[in-house]
Order: C-alpha cells, then sequence, then structure tokens
C-alpha cells in the first residue's frame, strides 16, 4: 500500500457526537428533564433521512448546520418541547461544533499527521469542523467532504472530490470510518479503507457488530492501534 | 471590530517565495548555472497573467499547479534551459510546495491562532497550501481560496467563498497581505484589511513603498507585531 492521505469520519469515528448532544441539551435546557440520549438517538434518527432528500435531487445542497436546525425543531416538537426559544434553539444547533474527542483520538491522529495528511471527509459543514477542532485540538491538515463536493457521502462525488483535490491516485487514499457502509462507499470509488472499532457509539447499552475481519484493508481498535499498523 | 477570522495572503506574506524558487531551482537543475534569483522572478512575472486568462472566462479554473507548470516551461525556454528533463520539470514545480515562512510567521500565526480562526486565502491549490503547511509547520484551521472557489484572487467570488464557508459576515474576515491589491479587492466585498509589511519579498535591492497611514485597518511590521495589535 502507498497511501498517503488518511481521510476521516468525524462523527462516531472521531468525535462522540451521543454523550456531547446530551451534554449540550441538558445544559441548554435546563431546568427542562428529559431523556437527554434518547433526544441526542432522536436527532441523529432524522440525519440519513434529511439527507437523503439533498443525495436524491429533491433539493439542492444546503450545509448539514442547515438541516441539523430543521430536524432539531422536529425533534423538539417530538419530544413536547415546542416553547424552546429560538436563540436556545441557535444554540443548541451548534452543540455538534462542540463534541469531544474519543479518549486517545488526539494522540492517534497526532501519531499519525507525522506520515500522512490527515483531511475530514464528514458531511459536516467547514465551519462545524473548525470549530469543533479548534475546541477539541483535532490537528487536520486539510477540511474536505460534503460542503466541499456539494453533496452528502456515501455519494461518489464526495470520496472523488477529495482524491481530487489531494491530488492523489484514490488508492493512495485511505477512508478511515467507524461505520461500514462509508468505507464501503469510498472503496467503490478505488479507496483504501480501515475500520475503527467505537463500541460505544450508539451508547453502551447497544453491542456493536464488528464487520468480517478480512472486510476492509485494515481494522483497528482505535487510532493508537491505527497508527501502529500504518507504522506512523 | 469583531474579526473572528483571519484570511492569509500566503505567497510573499507568510513564504518568501523568491528565496525558496532560487534555492529549489539551483538544487534541482544544478551544476548548471544561472542567476536563479533571476530565474525565480521571470517566473513569477508570468504568475498574473496566467491567472488573468481564468480570470477573464477565457479559460475555466485550473488549479495554480498547472499553471506554474506552463509557466516553468515559457521560463526555462526564457532562460535558455531547454533541456531540462521532464521529471525536472515535475520536481522543480514543487518548489512551490517547498517554501519557508518568514523567520517569525510560524510564531505570529500561533498567537494567533488562539483567538482567531486562521485560514488561507492563497491562489494555491489545496494540496500545494497542504505540503507547504506540513513542511513549515504552519498551522492554519483551514485551507480556503482558489481552489474552493473555482477562481482567482482578486475576483470578488474567492473573498466571498471564504466569508460564506466560515459563516461569518464579511466585516468579521480580515484579510491579510503583504499586498495593497489583495486587501483593496477584500475590502470591496467587505472585508477589514491588515497590512503586513514584507520588505525583502522582492528581494533585498527593490525598495517596497508602504501604503499611505490610514489605508488599511491595520498595519503590523510582521505576524508578532499583528498579534500584538489584535490583542493576541
Amino acid at each position: 500500500m502507498d497511501v498517503r492521505a488518511l481521510c476521516f469520519d468525524v462523527f462516531g469515528t472521531v468525535v462522540d457526537w451521543r454523550s456531547g448532544v446530551a451534554r449540550e441539551a441538558a445544559r441548554l435546557l435546563a431546568p427542562r428533564r428529559l431523556d437527554w440520549e434518547a433526544f441526542a438517538d432522536a436527532w441523529r434518527a432524522r440525519y440519513q433521512p434529511a439527507m437523503e432528500v439533498v443525495r436524491s435531487g429533491r433539493r439542492g445542497f444546503v450545509i448539514l448546520d442547515v438541516l441539523h436546525r430543521e430536524t432539531l425543531d422536529a425533534t423538539l416538537a417530538e419530544f413536547g418541547a415546542c416553547d424552546v426559544s429560538e436563540e436556545q434553539r441557535r444554540e443548541l444547533n451548534l452543540a455538534w461544533h462542540r463534541l469531544d474527542p474519543w479518549p486517545e483520538a488526539v494522540e492517534g491522529l497526532t501519531r499519525l499527521k507525522r506520515k500522512m495528511i490527515l483531511a475530514t471527509l464528514s458531511n459536516g459543514n467547514v465551519r462545524l469542523m473548525v470549530d469543533m477542532a479548534k475546541r477539541a485540538g483535532l490537528p487536520w491538515d486539510v477540511i474536505l467532504g460534503a460542503e466541499s463536493a456539494g453533496d452528502y457521502k456515501p455519494a461518489p462525488a464526495v470520496y472523488d472530490d477529495a482524491a481530487k483535490k489531494l491530488l492523489l491516485e484514490p488508492a493512495q487514499c485511505m477512508m478511515v470510518a467507524a461505520h461500514s457502509a462509508d468505507l464501503l462507499a469510498a472503496a467503490a470509488r478505488g479507496f483504501k479503507t480501515a475500520y475503527v472499532y467505537r463500541p460505544l457509539e450508539f451508547g453502551a447499552h447497544r453491542q456493536r457488530k464488528r464487520p468480517p475481519p478480512d472486510a476492509f484493508d485494515i481494522q483497528a481498535e482505535d487510532f493508537n492501534d491505527l497508527a501502529g499498523k500504518l507504522s506512523c
């Protein structure tokens, strides 16, 4: 393998969206009391359907902050919280900009950065990625992904755009994700693939099945393990 | 001022293109002997005309690496060096990816990064910016500019694209450059402006005139001075 760039899925792979959204919702909507993890799950459940409207061409590209705001309004209605103010909604929508990385992520990325170009390849918009990285210390070399490509993963255009902007052959790019669908879509565009196991993404009560051993080029327990497997 | 992001011109403002290109040309074309600084000047002299063909719409957008390669071929011909091999040309074209920052640049940027979003707003392409930043340790938060916008500065689209992707009002963005024309074009799109004096950009023998004292929002001697003036 002649991999020069690692392209990272971010939500779930680099950062823990579920705990972070639950924490921000609890903080911003206090003293209201809801099941905040169920709230995070419900908001996230509206993520793929909202992007699918764009991917299918029924709607022109809008950034994820816009989709998040629309799905936030729907989720608040679902939880009977229609009286949340406009200002609170705007602030709560920024929860996705303030997610914490998995414990070893910054250390692992810092190791990987010595030998590889580190690119985000997320559906999150540029400013979301910038805010998150500054707060969490994520050492990205470049922010690519949905907004750069004008479409949402797993649309082929998103992977193609990254390889093009990096001036690399697809096989010199490795997609890193905790989600098989993302990796399979990347592989279909010629990318190498690294699966990272993130057992807690959907909470401690939901067991995640590992993919079959030879499903991807690399399977790693975390980013330090990935760094070891890539000799970084 | 409520400035949240600093958008940097790079060639000449952050890095010393003239010495770097001369150094790489001397190294890669040795033992040939030419006036390498004159060579760097001649190559750079073809920069604006090449971009103007794109800006005027006579040619679709191509990245700067492509324009650099075409102007390199012309410059080699101008210097009677037509026998330089394809491989040497390809390597020499990467001189622009390997430029050194001005002495205080990394320190100044590191200070500025604590309070501000640091974006490149260069005509250089994404991969060029990535390679340069990794080699020199430039701590960018995000790479914007010509390739992101699909046009070359000083076209308005380049400044507009940056403010849009940063989700900022133009007046929350400050263009930082050693070139008045870039700053004036940014100001015309609503950006704040910081002029940084780089007396050696065109060599020690060419005196650079400073702009009038009130031409821009800030005038700074270097990035540390800029950090001080922005209370970073």
